[in-house]
């Protein structure tokens, strides 16, 4: 396995949907990122072993998505000590509820990171501020990054003021 | 480790005056059983060894209780094709809905046989049913079981009709 | 009735396309089974001797499924002291909650066990798993199964890897 | 079994304190009833025979209460066209949720008249406004009691004006 | 006003989908009634004395459906003493649990025989039994009604063991 | 009555621990109000003229606090146009949720401004918000208090730097 | 910024479909406001200046619409001693409770006036109701709308009385 | 201000039981940190300066606590493009559920790390964790301490084989 700085994994890929946007959030950022389907209760030991080679060949961060009894997160981070991050996938049940407390109510001494039902993309983003705790240029890109975010919700502020809300909801639908 | 049919496993010891009952449940029926604080996020190599070594030995149910981010049911049962039992221990979150459907929302291929929160006297007697399948001598056993248990309840209902609301509920509270 | 090793009920033939992934579990492992629809609150009579009179003719298992007020898993569990599987089939209310807490939820003696909201497909697995106790023949059809299983994903994630993911996406929506 | 109005039945004498105040309710009515011990899951056929006997012996309106899996109002309601009125006893899942659950979400053909969780008072006063339906005196009676509802919070607000928050709270402390 | 046995209320001409079940109940069982447009909250005075001359004019029992806060079966049971059964009618909240709380949760001293979400049948024929108690001609049309509930499960079954289950669900969406 | 400018209703006098709260946060900003204990169930005659009343003899905001199905503050808002405000008071059934959404979700065209649950304090203070729309000496006075506020979390943690985490833990039990 | 007397503020331009409600409900009363595009996460900036510009304007109501983590109305409550209206805008999630919870549970001292998930509308009269303090014409109007309502409710009535079910339904649908 | 590498903060005193978990943590790995109680409500200005100047300090990571409608950890998070941790604190509103929800379902762009109810002491932890991206001989002491982790689970566990249940449950008492 070559390596890359962020460790995605989802156990089935049906959440690859949902989970595709870790990656891009990556991308925005020119992170490596490696991108597994690796269920932690078909596959025990491939998600041990994943989870531990990954560590040793240099990954930094890793990034599970499950739903329902989403264990996933919680395996990797018993292997590891490096961060984890949890994306609960949106199930029928509650709304992912589910998903949401299996990852979020880790005991003591094994934390994982958790995100909102179906966060990928801020799972995405999270790994790169961890990643900017020890590079500046990557903190630099955040707060310009940050910055359009802002000017984005700006901009759609002007257009509605300058349209009014029929026609701005009309042009949007196109 | 000697021979045992069922191996009950809790990832905390604040698990085990709810996991007792378990216990309890099968010295009813003379059914050998271990009793382990293992954690599937504190310690996974010694969940997965546990569980192997143990079906190799011949364990033939395993019973496990866990709270929270309750993962130890489904990594248990994933490391066996064996029947696995699992019981949520109430928290103070939702009264252990977290626990609740960290265990019984398995995914397609390895389900987790649930029973009720904090249920663990039941979980004992299912894996005694379980067992009872090839054992008529227990079919028996689980059949005067359950005639005691109804002549439990009807002799408390005399007891009402004997006494009425106010003596009864004296007399309880003795 | 002829002999079956599993008897399926279900309350209401709405309940069938969940219910029938039971059957195709079963069949995959090649054991006997009937599927009934017979509803714990218009048949109660009906409920107590379809279950009296499969075990007498020497049933195993019982998987139930009901949604709603899911009575028919615990009546059936009462009449009975054979394993009883609970399948909660998902309503429009909480995403199934109300089924999955009518099945689980059972009192101290008459446990139910449950598997996860539509997860009928595990049901019938769970049955395979507790009559492979005493079969050991089954126990290696389980073991290869779960292998099966674990190369499913395997296969994914090789496939993951060569196309990458949007690739991966197009193909799979074919 | 004398002729009663109405049966009380509960599935565990640890509802008692809770459904006693179904009986207390019936009394201010002078309505007879019997109150019984018998649980749906561990005495199924007496809980079919205890119903269907109570209908030949002129039992006009069933009470039942029930918590965690309850199942007891539906199981008597599957066994008379009588009306049944349940009540959900409080659990510390979800403060009853699980009872409330169980027996609000009846299908169609089995109605369960459901109250409040715990609330056992209001299903005696249920049972004694279905009985006035045929009984004009009864009518009235139930007018005077809510007259007198009426005029005990009257009365406690007039109270309030008088002492004032402070002095009010101290004197029913008391 | 014409007299009618039952009335049934919603507050909104948008549950009338939901509610009109409580009048095809009503109907097959010749029970006359009216059903009404009236809301608690935009029309509180017309609520109160549409029920207080309902009753006046001989109505038995109210059946009063609404949804979100649904206020309209609680305040109805404000104004009289006579039965209200409560419809929960489904909401986009948690599958209708805003409607189900607001109705069965009623304080002490004024009931509403609550059914479950969207039960406006069960509504309709809980009234059927609730008149039943003074009309044995009626007791035995809910008998008739019950057993025709038990064939009608029962043929079906009878078609699944005939046909299969493919067949049988091929013929069902047809 | 006298003319005030809140008037505080409570459906029981059980609410009034909770209640108080509001008419504390009235008389620190010298606001005149009545407190009442009044039951939109109990005495729905008596709701509609004391909110009708208080409105002809000017007063200007209404404050209801209700717990269950927890109908007063909407049943004094269909008999006002004035603002009325909800607070949901706790109960044991999910925390409150009962109470909030009965109070919050109501019908276009009747609204209810909801507070936190047990928020009562908060009522009291939201309603001197709104008197201090046309009040320029209350609006001030709302600075002043916020300031206070700030300044209150401020010493706090003044005193935390000061003493560290224990001793300052110590100091606030005395 | 001209002055506006309600600031209606949205978080994202997918909540406009929901919070130009508030708009309609204003332009019915002739009440002049604006509508911003502002999010508390991404300008939190902006937000405040926005907020403490718009008090300085003139402005006397703000409503604010989120979904999720929805802060933004908590965030502009804390920067103004103005009302805040807060609309909890439908998700995904516990059909927005997430947002709910988030918009009325604020602590003591910085309340938001809630309103129902997605009641925009209601928002929207509620700012009326609030303005009517002051304004004895709105006052008037508030009156009028309030009667037109329940003549709406009336007409729909007398319609259903008219058409029977099954041909009122039909009506609608066209 | 000191340079200290975490900043932790809570948004009232009553929060330090809970948050002083997040200290302990850290002076277990000799990570300098500052605990500052300041309200995201009560003190926007100085919660946007403390983030700021923290940030321009030389801080690396945020934990922020909060309960009830939980807005500090994303206030924080909208002032810094540093990691920020949320730690919901439990409530008595559905045992800590609105706080949850308020803290992790933060929209696109602005990431919120949460942990678990209560979970201040794995708040801090995590902490640790992204502080050793950086940092080898943090990553070794992590390694260390997840090993006495394991070490303390499997000492009990020895214990228990040795004493048995009853005398383990009774020396754990003392």
């Amino acid at each position: 396995m070559e390596k890359n700085r962020v460790i995605i994994v989802m156990g089935s890929d049906s959440d690859l949907p949902v989970m595709k946007e870790c990656a891009h959030a990556l991308e925005e950022f020119n992170i490596s990122y490696s991108i597994n389907v690796c269920s932690a209760h078909r596959q025990p030991q491939k998600t041990a072993s994943l989870t531990q080679e990954a560590e040793k060949n240099g990954a930094e961060v890793f990034i599970a998505g499950a739903g329902g009894a989403a264990h996933l997160p919680g395996v990797i981070a018993s292997y590891t000590t490096l961060p984890v991050i949890g994306v609960p996938v949106r199930t029928s049940f509650y709304g992912g509820a589910d998903s949401l407390y299996s990852i979020v109510q880790m005991p003591r001494g094994i934390p994982v990171a958790t995100v909102a039902v179906n966060g990928a993309y801020n799972a995405g983003l999270l790994a790169v501020q961890l990643l900017s705790l020890a590079d500046d240029s990557l903190k630099g890109k955040l707060k310009e990054y940050r910055e359009k975010l802002s000017q984005g919700v700006e901009k759609k502020n002007e257009l509605l003021q300058e349209k009014g809300i029929d026609e701005y909801l009309k042009e949007k639908e196109k």
